[in-house]
């Protein structure tokens, strides 16, 4: 996807600087209310970060700059091109800023610019037959907006597999591999089968190759149609499949995708961007919204998660050198805890009256402590479902004192992986290490299924790995009792584990623990479970 | 220890716009070169530290900055301090950056104006009899260069353990505690015990409180006296008692408290700052004037651990969101392959025909294939000794498959903590959660030892968690054959390690594992070892 608006260049001018900074202040106008537009139009995650692209835009040191660069005899392009260039190496050149955001800024420069060319923004290419899009990486905006009757699928050659556009995508069921290296060979033009369940990219397959896809494609989702109801394995064993939600009209969809309840409501989007938390009333109302759409449901709601890639004004630090090690999720609720007090008292305001059944859970426990603390609290403010979210190393490997201290757990493979690597989930030279499969991880969601079955206290999953089809199998051997994914993932979940008893699972589980690698785990299971389900043979 | 410089106003000058200027270059280039000079007395990691904030004063844009404020009006004194707040404001304002390096910003500006204005450098008070010296916290700069001979203790209000005031106290033999909330509390003048071994602040403590601290002193002193020669336990079970060293003054330091060998060689000084890395004939001089102190003794050098908090630019990429979890240590390496092969070939050069029993370990290895790719290379350059530093947690919930892949295997507590708990080590709004005495660490501690038992492989320890007497004697009872730390603890270890038998500290490190928390763990091996041994009775 090249480029479609060049770097301007210092040329002189024809225009006044009162004329030049008009210019400039009605395409950085323009430019802020395109980008709210669009995040309004895909709504979710996506409209969080085409507000924050807004913001920088709008804001008023950057102003600033523009206009003493057009003073100085600069057009409106190059000035705003300048200051945003000179923005992001004042930040590049202190040393240790988000390198991520600072391409941002060049995002936002270059639309700004096409406006003024009169060229269109940049983004998506467009095309009249169904294409393979093939990208650096995408703007979450252009992955939202994406036409999915003409992009069979999507291939970036750089991020992990829980950026922003991974996650995005598999929300909306885009076929996508993401930090395909190998991807920047390509050329438009070329045939290309892009196999996402096992990461494989194949140029010029030869017709026995395209025909066994397309066959295989047609049984699996023969098999998803024929698959439906609650979660099951091949001996009538119940695992519940739930979803991840983030809002009202994500939890009305997966509602709708049959989902049996939700595993995982984050409820950041009611906070993120303002100055102070909603009140309980706000909360409350939104609150009953999701619930409404799960009677006699299991909804857990996960207390807000702020920090990290999610920082909030008044909770969390501005200025942590490491985000993701910092004062996150209940470690700044606990700093905060009329925050954490009002929230819970807004979730119990909207579970009383109503039909769903309503669980909370808070994010970053490290300790068996911190479990007893977020147990207590919520019990006191009438919620009598409390558990813990396991992400954090510690919180695993204590898994048998963190247990007795929460009503359920439920296990968040994306950050338990990021830190049993230290390797940022986000960060793409690292990305290799952002594998659940990996038996380092494996061995920690055992630990806390042995604890768990040890107690009688329920053992959920909620990060991505449980969208993993095959994945998921060995995760119901380790000790899972419910799986929770994006909605769109159930139906095939739902098919796999189908296959197998739990018997076999439990074999399965085992031989991954034993592995050495991600990669031998992936194998050695695949293989196993070829011998026990035809259908897994590619 | 209040602000000696206040900040100055925006009030109208007497002074040409020239003059002004000449005076703020002229105080900015003082600044930088007293900081410089500084450095370069105190040695080793004060003088990075120094650099780096005399770099800071000397920032051309800063200094651009500066001088168009003075054409607008200012004095140099508010066109400094106006400049460096706005640099720190933006960076603020942007959300993520580095809040520590923002408020080195305020000490250079600070230092600058103080100038300007004929006032003393801010710094450490002045005092003619010996006093505790209670800060908020101190700059390296301050730490590094601290009379010893005034200052009896030093008690922080910020930092956690492993700050580099911390860290640089530990170094110089300060009584000092970080992070003590509790003392902003006390006034100048107060009459105050402090306990650094249980990490204690008495205000006004009472006569026989004194008596007995000034007699348990002089009795641990009396221990540490008689102790000396190789590190064992009370049954003669020898634990080699070696020095975490980074220069070769260290080095020679290490050798004269009675060092058995070295069990951490840092080798970034030789790095930092340099644009390009150091041919391999400069690292084999430096490296043979380290390994000269310690013939017929083990020197455990560690390759270079770029990245986090020691960035380079050749090796490691700027920009990163959360660079403790970034491509640092092996990861860098491994992607610049020829940084690490002169670097192991320097080595092996300055090993022939030395004494020394030269051995080499890998930082930041998460896997076995890591380990084995670093044993393969270290073994075709010429290093017959290679293995790796457990630091981060895959590696040692992976112990069974990484051991048989290393020739020994090392534990670096401060990081493995770090990455246990997700919890930033130099961060202090989660500093109580760096404390390798929570059983989250000592049991990946265990697995690690129960691995080097089974296949016959040394482990050592060299974090900071080898330097505290008591928890040494459960790092034995968990596996550790050797223990590495500060030379300046070495008599301390000795001295209580030598009172437990094997089976004793094996016994310790069951009750430690067992507990539910770091306190917990601490107050049982604490009433035990009680028990066993009455000087641990306060």
């Amino acid at each position: 996807m090249p480029d479609p608006v060049p770097d301007p260049t210092d040329t002189p001018r024809t225009r006044t600087a009162e004329e030049e900074t008009a210019r400039a202040t009605e395409a950085l106008t323009a430019t802020a209310t395109q980008l709210r537009e669009r995040g309004q139009a895909a709504g979710g995650t996506a409209a969080e970060v085409l507000d924050a692209l807004a913001m920088m835009a709008e804001d008023p040191s950057l102003a600033t700059d523009v206009q003493q660069r057009i003073e100085k005899g600069a057009t409106a392009e190059f000035a705003i091109f300048a200051a945003m260039d000179a923005f992001r190496e004042l930040l590049a050149g202190m040393g240790g800023y988000l390198g991520e955001r600072a391409g941002d800024l060049g995002d936002v420069a270059r639309r700004a610019i096409a406006r003024l060319q009169g060229l269109p923004a940049p983004g998506v290419p467009e095309s009249e037959h169904p294409f393979i899009l093939v990208a650096r990486d995408l703007a979450p905006a252009d992955t939202a907006t994406l036409d999915l009757d003409h992009v069979l699928a999507l291939v970036t050659t750089e991020g992990g597999p829980t950026s922003h556009t991974a996650i995005l995508a598999r929300e909306k069921g885009i076929t996508a591999i993401v930090g395909a290296l190998q991807a920047a060979e390509l050329n438009d033009g070329d045939l290309v089968l892009v196999d996402a369940e096992n990461g494989t990219i194949e140029l010029d397959p030869p017709q026995e190759r395209i025909d066994l896809a397309v066959q295989r494609t047609a049984t699996l989702q023969a098999i998803r149609a024929a698959s439906s109801g609650p979660g099951h394995l091949a001996d009538g064993h119940a695992v519940p499949l739930l979803a991840n939600i983030g809002s009202p009209e994500s939890a009305r969809e997966a509602a709708a995708r049959g989902a049996e309840g939700v595993g995982l409501f984050r409820t950041e989007v009611l906070f993120l961007g303002a100055e102070k938390a909603p009140s309980v009333e706000e909360q409350a109302a939104t609150y009953r919204e999701v619930f409404a759409n799960f009677p006699r449901q299991k909804v857990v709601v996960r207390v807000l998660d702020a920090g990290a890639d999610k920082p909030l004004a008044f909770l969390t630090d501005a200025g942590e050198e490491n985000p993701a090690l910092g004062r996150r999720g209940l470690r700044a609720l606990a700093a905060h805890e009329e925050v954490l007090r009002d929230q819970l008292t807004a979730l119990a305001q909207a579970a009383e009256g109503g039909e769903a059944e309503v669980q909370v859970m808070a994010p970053m426990v490290s300790t068996a402590q911190e479990a007893r603390y977020f147990r207590d609290l919520a019990h006191e403010l009438g919620i009598r479902v409390a558990g813990v979210m396991v992400e954090v190393p510690s919180c695993a490997i204590m898994a048998d004192h963190v247990v007795p201290n929460a009503d359920f757990v439920s296990i968040g493979t994306n950050d338990l992986t990021q830190y049993v690597f230290a390797a940022d989930r986000l960060l793409g030279s690292v990305a290799g290490f952002q594998n659940p499969w990996h038996p380092a991880v494996l061995r920690l969601i055992q630990q806390v299924g042995v604890a768990g079955a040890e107690h009688g206290v329920p053992v959920g999953i909620c990060g991505e790995a449980a969208a993993d089809p095959l994945l998921a199998v060995v995760l119901v051997g380790l000790g899972a009792t419910t799986l929770s994914m994006s909605s769109t993932s159930i139906a095939d979940v739902r098919a796999e584990i189908a296959q197998y008893t739990l018997d076999e699972a439990r074999a399965l589980a085992a031989i991954a623990v034993a592995a050495d690698s991600a990669e031998a785990a992936r194998d050695a299971v695949a293989a196993a479970a070829d011998e026990l389900d035809p259908v897994e043979a590619p």
